[in-house]
């Protein structure tokens, strides 16, 4: 996928990226008949293929050295994410890049791109208020940060008139790792405080549509990964769990939900929110309405009857907002309520907080099927710390914990409060040392992991099947 | 729906067509203020419509007086249709428009555009040993008149290797005209000669996307239509009728074969075939695989099992062959074998052969709800002759057969080929006058017609629910 930001780093015009791009040509060149240094000679490549990927973006097709582009080569991207080209962060549904160690500008997403509201204090503590429960961690520490419309939920909860959850996944593999699980973790809190319905989609369709899978492997993907999701704790009186690819064969429903939206979004509208092109596949260009149909309660008639007023609530990772954008758009055009959103940062990668967790690489992340011994090894050996090379500048000038990976991962997975704020001063005074704050995180992660893998075994064929059969659910709306 | 085949006249460049244009704004407003006779008015103000739509076409934005186009106005269409701009003709599942009175010159869209064969006396004399029934009238006299792969499939029906037919219908509203039941009646005799399932798509999803019209609304005409679909006779227990509204959500398999086919089409494509534009929702720019999905057997477990290996014939309008070209293009690149198809001529609205008939206008056909005595008023007073002005005249040099709309409606029905035979000499000798000739006609219809209105009516809600049931039907294969 291109990225949907127009992430050109200044060129504002097709003429302009091209003299960048020609510069860059003759760079690249002259390192490599000079036989400079590796590490340079791969800085300027990436650097040119950037460019070559951000020209043919911008003008719609190859850049080619001593054709420059015409008059109708005009920026293809006139929707949303326009006006944030020049941007060091790449934030869409497929791309997550920063150039900051301390990770993506959340703050800077929330505002310039986004146009979502930060989750303060004061929501916070009126989350705390309404529910009746002291905050999760994610809230506390700002692993929710940015949201839409929380306030009118929580105004309507306090009226005794409730709402229910949606999140999902995409099953790109069998194996999910420890940043997966974010937004399950999160969402099972709430469905616990808040005691509403939960329907959780696996989007088993898209990644047929996007990687190089047959539709039975990403099938076999969604019913493997609903194992580690139920293993997250899911009451099951209370949750629905469905892959595209079973449900949308299953419920008139919600195809009719689908097509409604469908007919109310351009590939316009599509192509300036996810970057689509026109070599892209039909499937992929209409397939954002399919993640956008479980926001509207009659996609679901097993378990809200024809109601199309109860209100939704969205528990996802930031980067999938653009979808939530468009559903946002759309709603109130179909008669349905918009859908409210809570937003996630990104889980980094062990490596450092510049990319997401990728399934794909066995080295970023800890997995949920890794062995106590593998844990350690991989935190041990790629977990990027922020600490000074040796323990002598450690002692006399302190780690740096905003870059440190083994510390980000403790705010996710460590409870104490107190005890994390400590491992931050003394990690920072130098008291602590990389190793130690290192087995911290190990001893953290090693039985969190466990207790999953035993939760996960548990989880039978016929649970399985139980979560997702389209079937009443428990609730008091 | 803008059209695809660029049919702008000869003008090959923006700036030629935006001459074009320019002369026939003159040319309306001079006649306008000359109070000119109406007709030459009307005449002259629909060549403008045509011309700015086509302007439209191919520049992408709307002509305005004053304002030449631009370089960056070049013809967006570069798909297949591209290398027949210039014809009379406009054939696409949205447009069937032709400037000549005899109807659309057919061996010329065959073979230029369509790249199909035609259906010539041998490919009729097999179909008649194969079968051992002789040969449909729509066979013996063109109206089935185009062809793909049907030697292929009586190849194999001789070797015993069956097929199953696939036709369908578009509701976009309750009336039906006569015109409607070409490919069911032809569909109904193939299904009785070669004994074989089949299985009728009504796209009711599509109509909601094309038209003003709500999802109820469509699903209504889908059913109000299948009502007409089973007056034709169709044997239930080869027959499976479908609404895409209901059927993409109750059938798995069906939506898995929607998102395969998706997979293998770009929007690139389905710009050369059907015209889309970028403003185009993605409903409609997706649309094409679900008219696809049923020309692959495993679309319909409850009839074939898996399996996925049965070849599938398509009786259909020549309009539609867009969608099914687009479908022999994916097929062999998902595993499916490509659909056989058969290609019907267009009924000629009673005003001409210059258009299809259209349901909207009520003047324009024959509808399957008229009276006898409609039908009688109707052909009357709209049905275009091709006799000469006076009695005398007609009598002295004939009538002219070939334009004539009722000898045209009787080609269609009347099954008596000697008959039809000296209908056309009298006529063309002048011995038969046009009143003559249409009360033919018009004793031809009424019968038809009013026993069309009694098996209707002996069409049940609960027959028309057996018909819509996904279940096994009676076949050998």
């Amino acid at each position: 996928m291109t990225d949907c930001q127009g992430d050109v780093e200044g060129a504002s015009t097709p003429m302009e990226l091209y003299e960048k791009l020609s510069e860059q040509g003759v760079k690249v060149r002259s390192l490599k008949s000079a036989k400079a240094d590796k590490t340079k000679v791969d800085t300027a490549v990436q650097l040119l293929l950037k460019l070559k990927m951000d020209y043919k973006q911008m003008t719609g097709h190859d850049y080619k050295a001593g054709c420059p582009p015409s008059e109708n080569d005009a920026a293809p991207n006139n929707g949303p994410a326009a006006d944030v080209a020049g941007e060091d962060d790449t934030v869409d549904p497929w791309t997550v890049s920063t150039t900051n160690a301390k990770g993506v500008d959340y703050d800077k997403l929330i505002v310039v791109r986004f146009g979502s509201s930060k989750i303060d204090q004061e929501l916070v503590d009126r989350i705390e208020k309404v529910c009746g429960q002291k905050p999760h961690r994610f809230l506390r520490r700002g692993v929710f940060f940015s949201h839409r419309d929380m306030h009118q939920v929580l105004d309507a909860y306090e009226k005794h008139k409730s709402f229910y959850l949606y999140t999902g996944r995409g099953p790109s593999s069998e194996a999910m790792h420890v940043g997966h699980l974010i937004p399950f973790i999160f969402t099972k809190w709430l469905q616990d405080v808040f005691d509403i319905p939960l329907v959780i989609q696996l989007t088993d369709d898209e990644k047929y549509l996007w990687k190089d899978l047959t539709v039975e492997e990403c099938h076999r993907f969604a019913i493997e990964n609903a194992k580690d999701i139920i293993a997250c704790g899911f009451d099951i009186n209370k949750t629905f769990i469905f892959s595209d690819l079973d449900y949308m064969g299953s419920s008139p429903e919600f195809y009719r939900n689908v097509v409604k939206i469908q007919k109310h979004v351009t590939f316009n509208q599509v192509k300036g929110i996810f970057g689509f092109t026109d070599s892209d596949c039909i499937g992929k260009i209409s397939f954002p309405a399919i993640q956008a149909a479980p926001s509207f309660s009659n996609s679901f008639p097993h378990v809200f009857g024809s109601r199309k007023d109860i209100q939704c609530l969205i528990p996802c990772a930031i980067d999938q907002d653009p979808y939530f954008r468009m559903t946002r758009d759309v709603a109130p055009r179909i008669g349905y309520p918009k859908p409210a959103l809570l937003h996630s940062t990104f889980f980094p990668a062990l490596q450092g907080a510049q990319t997401k967790m990728s399934a794909s690489d066995a080295n970023s992340s800890i997995f949920l099927t890794d062995t106590p011994k593998q844990i350690k090894n991989k935190i041990n050996k790629h977990a990027f710390s922020g600490g000074k090379d040796t323990v002598e500048e450690h002692r006399k000038y302190g780690g740096n914990a905003d870059v440190d990976v083994s510390f980000m991962y403790l705010t996710f997975f460590l409870e104490d409060d107190e005890q994390l704020e400590k491992i931050r001063q003394d990690y920072t005074s130098g008291a602590l040392l990389t190793g130690e704050l290192k087995k911290i995180l190990i001893e953290t992660l090693q039985p969190m992991i466990a207790q999953h893998q035993e939760r996960r075994k548990q989880v039978t064929d016929d649970l399985v099947k139980q979560f997702m059969t389209p079937r009443p659910l428990n609730f008091n709306l």
